[in-house]
């Protein structure tokens, strides 16, 4: 990867030389720098040369700001995703309750494994299994019922490593990355796999994101009227959008019906989204978290060769695609000053 | 309907006569009217008492503003869906086209029926019928190549009464209202049980509304790569979410994931979407606008007991529930000063 094509851009050299001494020139705002968790190193001048380029008037690289969408993918990419997704613990967590309104999923696998309490065993329940969970346990109350729920857990569970909230294992320089984008105009999406209603519920309150800018995984609902004549939705036992994979920029033009101009990944779930979004002609960057820091989070990928996970990661073929398309590639290790606000 | 329930908030009367107070020192910006097309009748007087008493802090009735989401359908609330919804229109035009790659459908129903041009055999076609023509001509091409077909129909198709693209035939007094509701601060959404992806090409430029503001019928995609190895989405034959009546407040959930504050539309494929609003408590306002003015534009419904529409109309049995629940109901003869911007 070659500084000539760090992001996707239409204007010639001498213009490039033009943008680069106006850069230098912007150095004095280091007083104020908006990315003070990120080190001085390649990610964090492609960035910022990028948000400069499309942001100011005239360039040929400038982009209007109704056009100025950025996607960012949650699990792995704004906070941590391992040694399972938060979401999935959720429904685990549900299980119990479930089962003592219907005590006929007792003896009935997988749920029986989630209620022997058997860690490995957990664990150990493939795709199909989880499936199965998620959908006993998202699915058949009210969204007000589904809210209550979740939001009771999310403020009582906690990590088992850092012992918090799970939302408060947001990485801080994608903090400082999403307020940056914001404040140039761009409008911040999140595109989950997650469940679109689950992360509605706090991505204003951690990300400053509007649940109206959360594209996730999302079910059916149905209309109904309670016994007081109220009408509710009830959330029914029906996929509308898996927004994983190619799911991602079909949910994105479902969502947001337009193509992104910046998107954020880390895995290989996300890389459709990444492809779609290189692939609109333009200034365009297309982004990929690499987990390598094992000591301040986790390795995996091609960082450590550890076992890759069911849903999918960060893949040797990705990083491939990622160096062969010019797409910039985020290190947690070298380019990230810190990884959580509560860390010094 | 008394001036009482004319919303539904939940101050006291003390604080009614305070705002009313306040309300008399606001006719000095009677010189910026944000309403001029609106004559001063009950219908402006609500929505402007609605708009301060939500927008002024410290009141009862004070709606924050990442809350303040105003939801309206389109057709025959936007502009004119008679004596046809345009994009059927878009639709009947380009069965020629589609027969022309497909000639296996010329003798095939209802094809034979639109090719022969017959006017009056093509109106009374049934709702099957239509959907089995907007499945054919909506899907099978990318989301490019669909925009591209779109646009040239927009640019060139004329209304027959008044000899104009149908993106001029908005109700100005509606635009008026899209902006002062934005203007204080209200994120203005279409939600209309047209197609999505059709509404979106001109909503910016016609409403000011952009399309990730646009919810509407919308069919699956496809994420695929050309021969060029460029990622693009083809428009599938599958309907993910139809748009009318129970699907209006299932797809606000979907798409935009907060219960609207405003509601605005004006037939019975609206009703669950201003039920929706209105139940959830709080400052609301649920407003239809009653077609009455034969002269100016059409009149059905109720206001003249015209046949009633295939698709949905403002019944009686609507009417009752609006008056009964305190919503507003807007009359185009009555509360409009002018229909279009290019009449005087």
């Amino acid at each position: 990867m070659t500084s000539a094509n760090y992001y996707r851009r239409p204007f010639c050299k001498a213009a490039a030389i033009f943008c680069a001494t106006l850069l230098l020139g912007v150095t004095a705002q280091a007083q104020t720098d908006p990315l003070p968790s990120w080190n001085d190193g390649a990610a964090k001048r492609v960035i910022v040369a990028f948000v400069t380029d499309t942001t100011t008037a005239g360039r040929p690289s400038f982009v209007p700001e109704a056009e100025r969408i950025a996607t960012f993918d949650q699990d792995g990419t704004l906070w941590v995703e391992k040694p399972i997704y938060s979401q999935v613990l959720y429904c685990l967590d549900r299980v119990p309750a479930v089962v003592k309104e219907r005590p006929e999923l007792a003896n009935v696998e997988p749920f029986k494994t989630v209620m022997s309490g058997n860690r490995e065993a957990i664990a150990r329940l493939h795709l199909e299994d989880l499936e199965k969970i998620l959908a006993v346990t998202l699915t058949g109350m009210s969204v007000d019922e589904f809210r209550a729920e979740a939001v009771k857990w999310l403020d009582s569970a906690r990590d088992p490593r850092w012992k918090r909230p799970y939302t408060e294992l947001i990485y801080q320089p994608m903090k400082e990355l999403l307020s940056y984008f914001r404040s140039n105009g761009y409008k911040t999406y999140i595109v989950t796999g997650g469940g679109q209603d689950f992360v509605r519920i706090y991505s204003e309150r951690v990300y400053g994101i509007p649940p109206e800018q959360v594209v996730g995984s999302a079910g059916a609902t149905k209309y109904g009227y309670g016994k007081d004549g109220k009408p509710f939705l009830t959330k029914e036992p029906k996929l509308l959008l898996n927004d994983n994979n190619a799911g991602k920029p079909e949910g994105i033009h479902l969502m947001i019906g337009r193509r992104p101009v910046v998107a954020v990944g880390n895995s290989t779930g996300d890389r459709e989204m990444l492809e779609y979004t290189w692939a609109g002609g333009g200034s365009r960057l297309s982004m990929l978290v690499l987990h390598d820091d094992a000591v301040r989070e986790y390795a995996y990928g091609p960082a450590q060769a550890l076992p890759e996970s069911r849903v999918g990661t960060f893949t040797q073929a990705l990083y491939d695609e990622a160096t062969n398309s010019g797409w910039t590639v985020i290190s947690m290790k070298n380019d990230w000053k810190r990884i959580f606000s509560f860390e010094p």
